[in-house]
């Protein structure tokens, strides 16, 4: 029962792919790239997802008469291409970055090489799924990271931006480290742990929050997890909740499993509430926390406010990025078949660092002897690195700063997706990416990773490459 | 062809539901609120949307046996409460604000009273769509409002948060404002006027920016609109424009009907191009303008830049709400039956003003004589107001401040949705919606609408429900 989402496209790579077939040129083979020009709040990496959406997406582009008869309704569009939309094949070459893994501005993450009328025909849900689902990945890393190993939970259905975002979010979040999700749904496609317990109106369906409390515990003994919120978490929650465990689930055999804060100062009543189950012998007892949460509100309870915090639930501001809730993926032409050969093709701007960077590419990571990541290095497609050389790498926007790298390993990170259309890469199941994002992570200084003012990982270009981009500035500047 | 999105909901849903259901509660009465707290950007209003979808969601609501077995997977739920889940249906009230409707911080926009355990169920569904959409409405409020007059296009779907976002959010626009989208789905959808032309890509991929220009005039006679940027605005595109006009279009009785300018300093280029179009007699050749705009961009360029601009495309910070991804509604238990009579509940905050309204409520607009709104008043749900005799309206929380008014015309806001779980409302057309979003809109004072330091539009209680309210304070209180 999939859906169709073939037309989420802009209007204008119809247009555009209208008037390559008039024109006869629509199987004229091109190359396009997906890059990114900065990470968003200001951070030193970003973590690449979406890969999945879009190989769904290609799997299943085909135009039904609905989408033929709508088109046909715009009395723009030439028959033969309305014909050929309704035969419509995919036959071009993709390459891509693998989901989960850190990616950096400027480097190319996707690859299209075929009939320019294809490429076109994808921009749109190419650039929408990777945009969206490495916003929520990179976001979701970071708050991750500054909760020290404590679990986070994703708690933002109610937030996002509609049902996709809600679940696709959460598949996002999933590999940007979460260990699970509210969203039973996403539970459900993905096999992400979901979970919850009850939300305040639960407890003020009863007479009583004790009463509240007693009908959770006897429903859920094995798993009593109580918001203790709800009046007074203080004089209220934690005493009832401790009743609970004394009078209901001790006498089972069973203990309270934890407590659940969503409002109030959390530094504070944490610290508190460990005092309190600690003294009634409840040490085992969880404590969790959320609202209006995000990565520098965990990294203040943690670090600087000794919080007594056992978990994490983050809802709005992981499930939109809030705080920057754009990732700026674009789709650039870099190369053009002319009389069978690949001409890089280069879009120059004022803005030098906005030039882009031409050609048919691929995708070096360097790592040391310790396997932490040195640099990024793009390089033409068939570029090969011998690291049993010494190999100098060199900054693109100021050549003269070099560096010499010796006992170096590489890792080709632009891996084949669709050959000839045809779908050649073994999608890995999510927990298999939620590992590779883990490993990945591992290999990242802490000064790349780091919140404020992270150091800029290198992304360099080949001798080669540069040598063919420095050659079309000059030849476009005169 | 549904989506089943059925189990798009937070898994504490389920648990309450399931201790509802164990508890023999499930089928108590409970009254609902969806409320929401402050307006996204500081803004005095906010525009109500997401309706068609939570009535598209009640409606399909069944768990299929995929949803069962996942259920039945984890091993908590009770035989009986899933046997409900299988025999689902949706037997309760619900009232709800139309969309397209300005709405205000507090007042009820959605109300559902029916079994606690179907409130509980569509809780997340419902949040998701009115968050979601309202959001996106009232952020493309405020952008089209800025544009003055002049159209603004939808051109985000390569930024949204995923394919609901970049469909629903399109829709959400269109009710918001927007002339058109760049979104084809979007448009075949919800017949919403889709439209592009080319991206630099196109000009790109020909020998010279004049051969795509010809290319692209010569497809599109009648709709010759050409992205002048690639190269060079005024040096290069322009130019080749008016010889693609003068050499092309001229000679088949046809005129260049647009420019647009994607990059650079957008008040300089749009006078300098306004000059040179009509120097060459293309005095009504439009001009288009896009790249990351939002209100106060577009605000800057109209009134204080006298750019010649004739349109927007607006992107990433319409269809994310960039400077504020998150509208935060809430669903609130606001009453609950008890031996056949329902009883107000209420959730004391320390924070007064987030202290809930109890009761099963109704809203009415006060409008004065000119058809302006004057204020909003939540009252108990069948209270009458006598619009013939003077009204005494005071602020809820300073009851001193009061004011008499006279002369009024009420209207109710909340209309019936669901009557015993049947459909009563007659869902109007998006083009229904979006005209009640501009005549309303209208209602609202210049003060009320302002992007800065906005008059707080006044929503007060009738006497009879803040009674109520004082009372339940007090007694919770003591």
């Amino acid at each position: 029962m999939k859906r169709n989402l073939s037309l989420l496209m802009d209007f204008y790579e119809l247009t555009m792919a209208n008037g390559y077939f008039k024109d006869g040129r629509h199987q004229d083979i091109a190359v396009f790239d997906v890059f990114f020009r900065s990470i968003p709040d200001d951070g030193g990496y970003a973590i690449f997802a979406g890969l999945e959406s879009i190989i769904d997406y290609i799997e299943n582009l085909r135009f039904d008469d609905e989408d033929i008869n709508y088109l046909k309704s715009r009395n723009i569009f030439d028959e033969g291409f309305l014909k050929y939309l309704e035969n419509f094949k995919f036959t071009s070459d993709v390459y891509a970055i693998e989901e989960g893994t850190p990616i950096f501005p400027n480097e190319p993450l996707f690859i299209i090489k075929g009939p320019i009328i294809e490429c076109q025909l994808i921009e749109t849900m190419v650039l929408l799924s990777i945009n969206h689902q490495s916003l929520i990945a990179t976001k979701t890393s970071r708050i991750v990271r500054e909760a020290k190993g404590r679990p986070v939970f994703e708690f933002g259905a109610r937030r996002a931006h509609s049902f996709d975002a809600a679940n696709l979010g959460a598949r996002s979040a999933y590999i940007g480290g979460v260990t699970g999700t509210s969203n039973t749904l996403a539970g459900r496609l993905f096999n992400i742990p979901a979970l919850g317990t009850m939300a305040h109106s639960y407890v003020q369906s009863f007479e009583s929050e004790f009463e509240a409390f007693k009908s959770y515990a006897l429903n859920y003994p094995d798993n009593t997890l109580l918001l203790v919120d709800t009046y007074d978490t203080l004089h209220q929650g934690i005493p009832n909740a401790i009743r609970v465990h004394n009078e209901i689930l001790k006498p089972m055999g069973k203990s309270l499993k934890g407590i659940r804060i969503d409002s109030g100062d959390l530094a504070y009543l944490s610290k508190k509430v460990r005092t309190l189950l600690d003294e009634a012998g409840l040490t085992d007892t969880k404590i969790t926390v959320s609202n209006a949460l995000d990565e520098f509100i965990i990294r203040d309870l943690v670090v600087h406010q000794d919080a007594m915090i056992d978990s994490f639930g983050v809802g709005e501001r992981l499930i939109t990025a809030r705080s920057e809730a754009v990732f700026g993926g674009v789709f650039k032409l870099s190369a053009l078949e002319e009389d069978g050969k690949l001409i890089p093709k280069i879009k120059i701007s004022d803005n030098v660092a906005k030039t882009t960077i031409p050609g048919f590419k691929q995708l070096y990571r360097f790592y040391d002897e310790n396997n932490m990541a040195i640099a990024d290095l793009i390089t033409l497609h068939d570029e090969v690195i011998d690291s049993t050389k010494p190999y100098t790498l060199f900054d693109p926007m100021h050549p003269w700063k070099q560096k010499v790298v010796e006992n170096f390993r590489v890792e080709k990170k632009l891996v084949p997706i669709f050959e000839k259309g045809k779908l050649v890469y073994n999608i890995p199941k999510l927990s298999e990416i939620r590992k590779r994002k883990e490993q990945l992570f591992e290999s990242l200084w802490k000064e790349v990773i780091r919140l404020k003012n992270p150091h800029e990982y290198y992304v360099d270009l080949s001798q080669d490459l540069w040598d063919i981009r420095q050659e079309l500035i000059t030849k476009h500047k005169n």
